[in-house]
This record gives C-alpha cells, sequence and structure tokens, in this order.
C-alpha cells in the first residue's frame, strides 16, 4: 500500500538519498530540513510515516518525536528514527520518546522497506478506527483521553516462545521480574497456539527458531490468522543480522522484532511501546462500542430504551415462531408518581426511577428484558413463559416495590411506592410487537382502573 | 499479512501444489475436495480467503461463489477462482457470481502472491468494519440490508487514465454507452489528481502508461496517499501479460487490474465488482456513524437531546473564552401540556411536541443549537449572543406558537399552546454550563409564576 512519508534531516544529501529510494517504490515523499518545519508539516501534510533524522541542530530527534506524539493531531503517525550510531541506549530513549522504529545509516533496503509496509499497514488500520473515534467524539460519546495518557504496562501474561528451555527461562524471570506480569513459557508452536486461547496473552515473544525443531515465522503467522490473536502485540526474536528473516516477520504481521543478542531493557521497551500502540487501538474500538451502546440506554436509569426494546422484540417473537413457544410482556406503571414530583421535587422522583429499576432487574431473570419505556414507565419482555409464570413473576415485581419503602436523597425521608402491571402473553401468530404491547398496556388499564397496586392479564376475545 | 486461505479442488494433487505454495509462505490453509464441502468450511473455519477451482463435478465453481456470496456469514469472504481455460467469457461469469479475481493454472507465483496479499489486506479492513457494524446490528442501529442487494452502478463518474488521447476517448464513449455515467479524460498525473479532488469520481481506470509520460504506478500510489482517494476503487491496465507491474500495482493498492487489450465487457463487470465493495464497505461505515448519531437524537421530535447539548455547551463556552463574548440559553417550556395529553390523547400530546420542535427550528438560526431536554421541555444555546439579541429570539419564539393553533392528528381538530422562556446570558468566567442552565430554569420559573406565555430574565444579584 502506497503513502505519504514525511523526511526529516538536517543534511540535503541525506534527504536526496531517501526521497529518491523512497520515490522510486512510490511512495510520496514530503522533506524537512529541521524540527519546526517537520512539526508544521506534520500537522498540514498529513504524512503516513515520518523517518526522522536523530542528529539534528537545534531540535534535535529525541524532542521532535516526544513532541509529535505529544499532540493529539500528529500523535498516531508512525515515527521510523534515523541513526548514524546504532547503541541500544539510544533505541531505548527513542522508544520513551515514541518512536515505532530505527534504522542505521547507511541502508538495508529489505529492512527499510519491510518497515515501511509494516507500519503504513498499522497507519491505514487506525485511520480506519480514529475516523469512527472521531464521530463519537464530535457527538460527545466518546471518553476522550490524552493520548499519552495510555497505560503501557501488560495486563495479561507474556508469552515467550524461546528456542531453548534454558534461554527460555532465564528471559522469564528477567522480564517477570522488571514488569511484575506473569510469563509463560512455552516449548513448540502447537503449544503456543493453544495457551493463547486459553491465557489470552498480551503479548507474544517469539524467537526465529523454536524448541523442538519450531519455525517461529509459521508461529507469527497462525497468530496472525487467529481471530483471538489477530491483534495481540507480538515481537520476533532474530539472529544477529538476519535483516532477511526481521523483514519476512513483519510482512507476516509481526509488530515489532529485535536481534539476539539483546539488552533486556531494549526488550521491555519494546514491549511497552507496542502495548501501548495496542491499548491505544482497544480505546478507539471501545470507545465506538459504548457510543453505539449509549443509544439504546436511558441515561437517568441505565437499564435498556423503548428503541433497543422494539428490537428485543423482534428477535423474541423470532424465536416463539421457531419454537412454537410463547412469551409474556408487561406494562409496569409506577403510581401516582406525579404526585411524588410535585411533593419531594424532581430529584426524589428521579430517585425513585432509579431505585424502582434496581429492585425490577433484582427480581426477574437475566435471560428477560427491561426497559424503560419513557416517563414512569416500563416494560419487560420475557421469552418461554406462559400465563402462570408470567403471573407469578408479575406479583414478585409488585410486591419487590411494595414491600419497602423507598429512601429519598438528601435526608428527605422515605416514600411508599407501588406500580400496576399489565400482561400479555403471545406466540408465533398473534399479532406484530406494537400489537402486543398494546394488549398489555389494556391490561396495565385495567390494574389502574382496578385501583391500582395489582396485576391485570389481558383477555382475549374469545 | 498472514490469514487463512481455503483452497478448493475436486483433484488432489491440485490442492497439494496450492497448499504447498501457501504454506511455504506461512499462510494457513484448509482444503476442500467439491462445493459441499467448501461451503461448510467457509462457515466454520472462517478463512480470510477462499481460492476455488472452477470445474468440479456436482457443484461447479461459479454455483460455490455465488452460495458463498449469498450467504451474509461468508459474503465478504474474497473469492479468487482458479481455471484452466481463461476467457473473457468466463471472467465475467466469475465476476458477476462474485468472484474477487482469478487465476488460471499453471499459476505465476508473482501474481498468486500479489493478489493473495492485496485481498488480505482488503479482508482485514472489511473484518475491522464488520466488528463495528456487528454491534449496531445488535443494538438494533443499523439499517440491514442484504449484501448482495448492494447497487453496483457508479453514482459519480469514471476518470479515464489513457496512454494516449485516442484509446481515451473510445473507452470513455463505450464506457458511457454502457454505464450511464460520466467519464472524464484526463492527460497527466497531475491533472487526473486534481480532477479527482473536484469531481470526486467513484472508479478510476489507470493505465500503466499515461500521456506525457506519465507513469500508471505513480498515479496509482498518489492517489493511495491522499485521503480523498483512499477509498475509491482504482482499476490498473496493464500490457497483456506484463504480471510484474500487476503485482507492483495491487501491491501498491489498486483494487484491480486488467491486461489490454481487452474485452470491455470484462471491464465493465469489473468495475461493477469493485463499486460493489466499495459500496458496501461505504455502507458498513455509515451504519456506525448513523448508530452513533441516534445516541444523541429525541427519538419523538428529531432534534438534538440533553446528552448531545451538554456536549455541545462546553463548546459554546470555549468559544466564549476565546473570544471574550457571551452567549445566551434559553429554557422553554410547553404551557399546561399535561392538560393537552389528557383532553386530546398521547398522540396529540406527541403532535404537538413535533411541531413545537418544528417552528422552534424554523424560527432559530442553524448556527443556534436547539435540543428536547426531556418532557416537553426544550433548550436553545446561541453563541455570540447578548440579552438585547436573545430577547428578541425568544419573543420570536414565544410569538412562533401563539400565533397559530397546532392541528392535532386524526382530524381531531386543533389547539391553541403557548410557551413560558426563560433566558440566561452568560460570559466565560460565569461558572460551569449547568450553572448557567439553571439559571435560565428559575428564569423559566419567573415566566410561570408571572401567569406563562411570556419570556424572563435572569437577574444576576448586584
Ligand atoms: N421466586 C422466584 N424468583 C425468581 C425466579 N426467577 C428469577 N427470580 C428472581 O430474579 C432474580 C434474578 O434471577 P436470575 O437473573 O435468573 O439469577 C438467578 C439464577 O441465575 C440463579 N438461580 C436461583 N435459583 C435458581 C433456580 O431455581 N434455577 C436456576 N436455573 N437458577 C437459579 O441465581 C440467581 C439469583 O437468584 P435470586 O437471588 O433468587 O434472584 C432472582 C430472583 O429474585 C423464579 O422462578 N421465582
Ligand atoms: N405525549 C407525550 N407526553 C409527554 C412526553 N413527555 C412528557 N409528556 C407528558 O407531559 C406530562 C407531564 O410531564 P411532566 O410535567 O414532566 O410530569 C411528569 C414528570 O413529573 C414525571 N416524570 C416522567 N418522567 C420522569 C423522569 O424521567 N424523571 C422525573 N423526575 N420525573 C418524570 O412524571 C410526570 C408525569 O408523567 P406523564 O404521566 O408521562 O405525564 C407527562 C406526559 O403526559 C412525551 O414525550 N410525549
Ligand atoms: N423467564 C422468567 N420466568 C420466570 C420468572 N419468575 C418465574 N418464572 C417462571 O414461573 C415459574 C414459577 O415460578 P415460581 O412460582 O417462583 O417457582 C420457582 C421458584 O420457586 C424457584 N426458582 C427458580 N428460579 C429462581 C430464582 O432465580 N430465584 C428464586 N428465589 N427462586 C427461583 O423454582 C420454581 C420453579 O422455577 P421454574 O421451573 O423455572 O418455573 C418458573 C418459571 O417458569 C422470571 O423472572 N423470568
Ligand atoms: N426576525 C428575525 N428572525 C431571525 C433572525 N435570525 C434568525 N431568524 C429566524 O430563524 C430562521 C432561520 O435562520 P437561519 O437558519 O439563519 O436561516 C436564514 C439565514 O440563512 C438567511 N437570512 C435571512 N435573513 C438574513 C439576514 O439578515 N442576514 C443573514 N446573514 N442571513 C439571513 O435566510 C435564512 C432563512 O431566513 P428566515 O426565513 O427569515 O428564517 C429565519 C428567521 O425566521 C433575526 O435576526 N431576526
Ligand atoms: N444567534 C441568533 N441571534 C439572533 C437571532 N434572532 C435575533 N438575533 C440577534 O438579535 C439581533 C436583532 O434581531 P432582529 O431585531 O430580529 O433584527 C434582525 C432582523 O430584522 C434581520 N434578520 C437577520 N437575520 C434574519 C433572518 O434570518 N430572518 C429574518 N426574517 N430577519 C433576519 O436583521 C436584523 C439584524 O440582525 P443582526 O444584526 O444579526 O442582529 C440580530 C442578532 O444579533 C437568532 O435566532 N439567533
Ligand atoms: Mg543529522
Ligand atoms: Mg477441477
Ligand atoms: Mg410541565
Amino acid at each position: 500500500m502506497s503513502g505519504r512519508v514525511l523526511v526529516v534531516d538536517d543534511v540535503a544529501t541525506n534527504r536526496l538519498l531517501l526521497r529518491a529510494k523512497l520515490s522510486s517504490a512510490y511512495y510520496d515523499v514530503v522533506v524537512a530540513e529541521d524540527g519546526p518545519k517537520a512539526l508544521d508539516l506534520a500537522r498540514s501534510e498529513q504524512p503516513d510515516m515520518v523517518m526522522l533524522d536523530v542528529m539534528m541542530p537545534g531540535m534535535d530527534g529525541f524532542a521532535v518525536c516526544a513532541r509529535l506524539k505529544a499532540d493529539p493531531e500528529t500523535a498516531h503517525i508512525p515515527v521510523i528514527m534515523v541513526t548514524a550510531l546504532d547503541t541500544a541506549e539510544e533505541r531505548i530513549r527513542g522508544l520513551e520518546a515514541g518512536a515505532d522504529d530505527f534504522l542505521s545509516k547507511p541502508f538495508n533496503d529489505l529492512a527499510l522497506f519491510a518497515r515501511v509496509r509494516s507500519l503504513m499497514r498499522m497507519k491505514m488500520m487506525f485511520d480506519e478506527l480514529r475516523l469512527r473515534d472521531l464521530t463519537s467524539r464530535e457527538l460527545g460519546l466518546a471518553e476522550v483521553m490524552p493520548d499519552q495518557d495510555i497505560e503501557a504496562e501488560p495486563s495479561g501474561p507474556i508469552l515467550i516462545a524461546p528456542p531453548d528451555a534454558g534461554r527460555g527461562g532465564q528471559l522469564a524471570a528477567e522480564l517477570g521480574a522488571r514488569l511484575s506480569i506473569g510469563t509463560i513459557v512455552t516449548s513448540s508452536e502447537r503449544e503456543a497456539l493453544n495457551l493463547s486461547r486459553l491465557e489470552l496473552p498480551d503479548c507474544f515473544i517469539v524467537h526465529q527458531t523454536l524448541m523442538e525443531g519450531g519455525d517461529g515465522l509459521r508461529l507469527v503467522s497462525a497468530l496472525r490468522a487467529r481471530p483471538e490473536t489477530r491483534q495481540s502485540a507480538v515481537i520476533l526474536v532474530v539472529e544477529n543480522g538476519d535483516v532477511g528473516t526481521a523483514a519476512k516477520g513483519l510482512d507476516l504481521g509481526a509488530s515489532d522484532y529485535i536481534e539476539a543478542p539483546f539488552d533486556v531493557n531494549e526488550l521491555i521497551a519494546r514491549i511497552r511501546s507496542q502495548l501501548r500502540r495496542k491499548r491505544y487501538s482497544d480505546r478507539l474500538r471501545s470507545n465506538v462500542r459504548n457510543g453505539l451502546k449509549l443509544a439504546v440506554i436511558d441515561p437517568l436509569t441505565g437499564i435498556y430504551n423503548r428503541r433497543y426494546a422494539s428490537q428485543h422484540m423482534i428477535r423474541v417473537m423470532e424465536r416463539a415462531r421457531e419454537t412454537g413457544g410463547v412469551f409474556a410482556v408487561m406494562m409496569i406503571d409506577l403510581d401516582k408518581f406525579k404526585s411524588i414530583n410535585d411533593r419531594f421535587g424532581h430529584d426524589a422522583g428521579d430517585a425513585v426511577l432509579r431505585e424502582f429499576s434496581r429492585r425490577l432487574q433484582e427480581n426477574i431473570r437475566g435471560v428477560d428484558l427491561v426497559a424503560r419505556f419513557g416517563g414512569e414507565e416500563f416494560f419487560v419482555a420475557m421469552p418461554d413463559v406462559d400465563a402462570g409464570a408470567a403471573g407469578h413473576a408479575a406479583e414478585r415485581i409488585r410486591r419487590a416495590i411494595e414491600d419497602a419503602p423507598v429512601r429519598l436523597p438528601g435526608g428527605a425521608g422515605e416514600v411508599d411506592v407501588t406500580v400496576s402491571i399489565g400482561v400479555a402473553v403471545a406466540g408465533a401468530g398473534d399479532g406484530d410487537a406494537e400489537a402486543i404491547i398494546k394488549r398489555a398496556d389494556s391490561a396495565l388499564y385495567l390494574s389502574k382502573e382496578g385501583g391500582r397496586n395489582r396485576v391485570s392479564f389481558f383477555a382475549r376475545a374469545a
């Protein structure tokens, strides 16, 4: 996949060289000769990636990287740091500034392009996720959290697939001590895959050669082919200088690689960087999911709203059609609720609505749907329930609120509350959802007319 | 990126050959020897791609493909048809059955892997989008439409970047006649990019060599590097047998390619197939966007709800802080609304709420926010508006509902409606949104106490 790369270097020949290389592979290239220009261009040109020289007069590469990652407009753009000297300390410093990878001059083309392809792929995915997240933020539906506040400590265990038991044990001990997190050492590809289903690791450290003649690349590939591990962080450990395997690993979907032997501090910095990335995408995903949920939740009581109940009724009725069974619906209305609002104020009224929702949910099975239809009107749908059972449940609900007064907020005392309930039982062929709900509604009317605080059934015309 | 491929072929050696090829490139391979088994495995193994032999006894490849594409569980899985004879008619038939591409035996590895990589990338993106769409569907927020109902006719123009004016004109004429759609012929890469911004083409037909010495691959790459064309369909036209350029094009992000000279019917079938794919992803995107919007819309009146208004107030107040200006908020309550419900029924009450929302929106500027806070209570926020202006607007709203009775549904006559309004004007440093809204609320109380159908201002304590 093509994309736009911002090349930042203070030396003109370096800029020209990288631009030529990237252009010949059909990337769109933009160049900047210093940090401040780079920061401007990163905002205005929306590059898909930044290749950033470390040593520059004025603002150096670390500083530029930190600034890019601190700005919400540019934080999601992958950064490759380009350096002449190439030490573990420098890499750790870069990772801590938020860099995604390092390349040392002179460039190895294989390593360069494999990394660029891998980061482009990641960027496209993030763009897709961010688009959705932006919508939720605009609508005020998303948890807004500065990107740099994302926790980078592992929460699940780290799974290590080592070349031999000795190195596996040693690495597990070092990581365990430093990250205060569980580690699992596996002895084969198959075991790694089985364990990953049971233990849901947050991160995989996969060596190029595994025990029992296993192939690290094959394991990377298998992890990426499975939906449950497709989003996990996978770091490939390759032999020193084996750029071919590293490139292959990135193309197969590894998140990152490190050359053995390595400084464990560098591995930890890389793990943190990958987990930060994973948490960020997880959060983008959950922001959208949560935003969507808000569309079907009543904000006052936290239970489903009428919109969701209508959708749910379609499924309840489909099920009745498939099984030939019946189901029951209830309409529940708080008695004389208006007078509670008038006597004690809206805050008290809200508290009563919340407390009733709570008791209602506590007294009805998990498979049953509870919803607020608006005002002081509630709805329950019970699949596979006949008239006798529905009557039991309705009575239980009636008593649940009658039996104990509701405590009002702010020390305003207590209030006795009762409800009227209308029940209708139906099966396939008894009309659409609206018709069935109307029947429960007319049964509710009977309860109100009959003096409130009671349960009535819709009586079928004979 | 790795992934799982389902290989379907009735001949064992063909299955073995493809499995070996794909496994050596680290793909996860599942095999089936006939159509029915393939359909089962496509559901149970969730492959990321199907490679489907055309000629098989019993159910042939076209039939299997059509079945895969008709099943919502498998419709999104890309299908490559594998064939011994390779004619335009056969390809058109496959495209019409929903196939994404064709490969002829014996395989050219370059073509095979470039296509597999390209389809894997597409599949990952779809998976991400589908995940979100699934959430909205479960919550009943998405428009549910069978996948095969997606319109595959172009809606925007088709942009043609030909090797010379003659071929461009001819192709434009043929496509224009057959697709009843606008076509644009461009003479250079730059012109193509500029036009794509203005005309928003639905589909690009890009030749390997362009006029004025332009490079088709570079244009494909530039289209993919720009956010506005990143999701468009791009079909690359390569010289007969130039598999290298075709593979390169797919890697750069072309959606498909065709070899020149071609049968225009095949090109049209490919355009339709690409547009179907694009419409599908567009729909997945918009389902989520629309689902999110529902979370901030009041279902009865279609105007924003309180959740959105709170979010919007943050922005109004930020703006006031930046400009040092003021803004106004109004709380509006329908007078004696309960008695409308009691006298005419809930349907009449709902009609009144809807009509008032309509008049309210009609009498207030587009930059002003109108929301329903619940019940018969409405809210308006007006940025950059002082007390005098806010008073004008409030009076206008008051008159808008007083001046003409509201017609009730079902021929139930008309009803006179009035509103009481409370206005508060504030600037930066006048407290948080809640405090300011409370002030409008107490002004509303003054209007009610003063006899209703009037506008009051919150009077600042001196
Ligand atoms: N009298 C009566 N009340 C009912 C009935 N079904 C549900 N409820 C009420 O609804 C609550 C929640 O039910 P649950 O979600 O199924 O959650 C239930 C369910 O998961 C389980 N449970 C309790 N008793 C049984 C049982 O007899 N069979 C089954 N399968 N599960 C049960 O324990 C959970 C908590 O039970 P509780 O504290 O009793 O809390 C129960 C109870 O207060 C019923 O048939 N009769
Ligand atoms: N057709 C139609 N009518 C609407 C709508 N919203 C309000 N109304 C009508 O306006 C009446 C009075 O509303 P209220 O003064 O807020 O008086 C309300 C309010 O005091 C209270 N109430 C309802 N929902 C809530 C709530 O969420 N919280 C609190 N604290 N009170 C509520 O219950 C009272 C009585 O409620 P209702 O009997 O429903 O009586 C409602 C209902 O008839 C609507 O969207 N459509
Ligand atoms: N969907 C649904 N159905 C409901 C609910 N409440 C009652 N039913 C139905 O009504 C039948 C009789 O309920 P029961 O007299 O309370 O008699 C119940 C109750 O004494 C006890 N039981 C079952 N589940 C629970 C529970 O969760 N909590 C308590 N406390 N008792 C339970 O077992 C008895 C027989 O239970 P079942 O054979 O299941 O038969 C139940 C069930 O079919 C409900 O909230 N939701
Ligand atoms: N008396 C009065 N009414 C106001 C004022 N501002 C808004 N409105 C009311 O709100 C309606 C919608 O305003 P809009 O969305 O800005 O939409 C407006 C706006 O886009 C434009 N427009 C009309 N007059 C002016 C004007 O004097 N200046 C500007 N900039 N635009 C205007 O035409 C659209 C339709 O105008 P209308 O049909 O009049 O419909 C107007 C009018 O009924 C105001 O300052 N005084
Ligand atoms: N945000 C907001 N502000 C409002 C609204 N209505 C009134 N204002 C403010 O109040 C001022 C005076 O409104 P006006 O007496 O109706 O006097 C208005 C009105 O006669 C006319 N006008 C402006 N826009 C419209 C419009 O959209 N429709 C109509 N019919 N007249 C308009 O121009 C006059 C001067 O307009 P401005 O200089 O803009 O000055 C306006 C504007 O600052 C509103 O709905 N929203
Ligand atoms: Mg330098
Ligand atoms: Mg065959
Ligand atoms: Mg009222």
